[in-house]
């Protein structure tokens, strides 16, 4: 017999460009569920649920449900709080008293640590509940899923702006001559890899790609810029907020560390700025940074339109096992075919997933350690959606010198 | 009777999203005046012309063409360069030599000035020619004309990531309180306005924008940001790189000014950073910055449809006026109807406009220093051509508390 009861969702963690799409996703398969009654969105995550601050999805009308997908950012507002045993007590507390028999949580590794446990409590205790993760971060450091919605927007953003950028340095590299692409990414460099994805031709930028799955070397690093600035064209340099030195040191972090969140990740940010600090005192060369740092994440029009269909089928099949009997899990993307691309849903323990991360493997790492693979381009390629927009690309024909000098 | 002979144009100063809008006008004028034979793109703007780095633009083929208006950067590639007086001499050698008697640069003061200088010695040198200047850039600065081709699409892409960068931080303000958005901007602070574009209701961030036409004072700063965090919902705050204390001085620059260009303009930038750690020290409050760089000035997908069209008008207008005999103008617009929003081209003399600078006005700044008025937004709407994407607005009606605590 179905489970009779409320459904609850809540978004955590760092926003993205489609977290939204999922919750569209589950909002419109919770209707198709008779034996689900409410459906409730948690307000900041966990810390509303704490409060009790709850809105009721139903009442939002049709139309705003059908902007959700392609509205960036986290509609019932995010969080990032790690539960004490009094706090998870209080929520099952809420969920008992608002009779919530569904759960989704719409996060990351953190949140789904958190679901995990929420899960488990609620068993003890004897509250019958379907627990349920939904895949979401821009890092795409998730393990057990293909990828995770949320990283071809990411991706697809930073495609589109280092072809931008590095066009903006071929155009002014007598002036400009490097430019630093500074990216997200905490411990995992798949958003710097995807600066990969705006090249057409070789030759194109970026010219130099450094991933934190690599020990940061300055000299080389140095050596590298200077062999490409000798090029002639310029050197357009993609690299990872989250570089770290030889001994795993993150290489800058922001000089006052306020407010450490409460899974103690520190601020980080700063490296473009660094390394142009770097270059002129190494090369004497100018360089500048380019650090769209949360604009990266929760930009609408670089929204690439696979990531937002994924995003909303995971939400969707979040709903969908739970109603089935599942709990505990968190809905994972397989890739069944690559040529036509299409992944399906399946579902991973939380457990599993929890804490878990999942680095830039090697075989997407080049042998310099600068670039990424074709490897790694033909499993990004699909997930950033269509082609970038084509752009004029001229002959410049030479007319003969005729003035002589 | 017409001037027969070549015409050259070149690309000057920093990219924008339009100027190969502005060299699309002007090819594809330049093709219906039968006085004019050969079309040359000077490659680097005067730099590649001192070399006689040129380029047969009518060898390239209709669909470049059609596709340049939509590529952004300076397809002809850029430079920043002061001419001495030998390289005026080489200069005039080469449209000598070259037949050059139509001469197009598009760029900002710095190469009105270079344009107007080339046309006087080439008058009295007997040279029969006709300079036109085509009007580019970004900062919205120059002087004579309504705005500048170039403004609208950075002034969309701030509008867009404004508001992105708001939401982001609406859904994460316990997290990270303050956001700093910090855009291009030498001595005006055009672009940084244009963050406001992306308001759409009372309270919508940014809620804080300083611009350089105002002293900065750390002090109010910290003041303000204050006020607005508690509020409760988080600060986003737009910032010029240009800002400047009481002194005039500059707030903040490279520590390693390398490479100062030829004009002695030094490199800016770091003024989200450095506002990072005020608001730490001064309020022990997170702050994150977002500076997307130069992606901004060069980002294909927040094109301004009217910037696109109006930087070919100017382009094209620029070739009609040299065949209709004018020379030593700037093409500029007029604004002959505000609603429904039209511009027009007329003329200003290049002395006049070069070197010249156009701060933002006391009328289009907020009393309070720290916001843009609405007539500001009633002169910038039109520029960013149609409105933003709608985003959805969720009600969240509260559910009713049943858990007490």
């Amino acid at each position: 017999m179905a489970l009779r009861g409320n459904l609850l969702v809540g978004q955590s963690g760092g926003p993205t460009a489609v977290i939204n799409a999922s919750l569209a996703g589950v909002i419109e398969e919770a209707k198709k569920h008779p034996e689900i009654d409410g459906i409730y969105g948690a307000l900041n995550g966990v810390e509303g649920l704490l409060k009790e601050h709850l809105a009721d999805l139903r009442a939002e009308p049709e139309e705003t449900i059908a902007l959700l997908p392609h509205t960036p950012s986290a509609a019932l507002r995010s969080c990032r709080k790690k539960l004490s045993d009094a706090d998870y007590a209080r929520l099952l507390a809420v969920f008992r008293a608002q009779d919530v028999r569904y759960f989704c949580y719409i996060g990351g590794n953190d949140s789904a640590d958190t679901a995990h446990r929420v899960g488990l409590l609620a068993k003890e205790a004897g509250w019958e509940m379907r627990v349920m993760g939904v895949p979401k971060t821009v890092d795409n450091d998730l393990a057990y899923t293909d990828h995770c919605p949320g990283y071809g927007s990411v991706a697809r953003f930073n495609a589109l702006a280092t072809r931008d950028a590095g066009m903006d340095t071929a155009a002014m590299h007598r002036v400009d001559v490097v430019k630093i692409v500074e990216t997200m990414g905490r411990n995992a460099g798949w958003i710097t890899a995807a600066t990969a994805l705006g090249r057409e031709q070789p030759g194109d930028p970026p010219h130099l790609i450094y991933l934190p799955e690599r020990a940061f070397d300055p000299e080389r690093f140095l050596a590298e810029v200077k062999a490409q600035v000798e090029r002639g064209r310029g050197c357009v340099v993609a690299v990872c907020e989250g570089l770290r030195d030889a001994e795993g040191e993150i290489l800058v972090s922001f000089k006052h560390a306020v407010g450490t969140d409460s899974f103690g990740h520190s601020q980080l940010g700063g490296v473009g700025n660094y390394l142009v600090d770097v270059i002129a005192e190494g090369l004497s060369i100018k360089a500048r940074f380019d650090k769209a740092g949360t604009i990266q994440r929760a930009c609408g029009v670089a929204q690439s339109g696979v990531d937002v269909a994924e995003a909303k089928m995971v939400g969707g099949a979040a709903v969908a096992a739970a109603c089935r009997g599942e709990s505990d899990q968190m809905v994972t993307l397989v890739r069944v075919s690559q040529s036509p691309y299409r992944c399906e849903t399946s579902l991973a323990p939380l457990e599993a997933v929890a804490n878990a991360e999942r680095p830039v493997p090697d075989e997407f790492i080049a042998e310099s350690g600068n670039d990424v693979t074709s490897a790694f381009i033909e499993y990004a390629r699909p997930l950033i959606g269509g082609p970038l927009p084509r752009y004029a690309r001229l002959k410049l024909a030479p007319v003969p010198k005729k003035a002589g000098g």
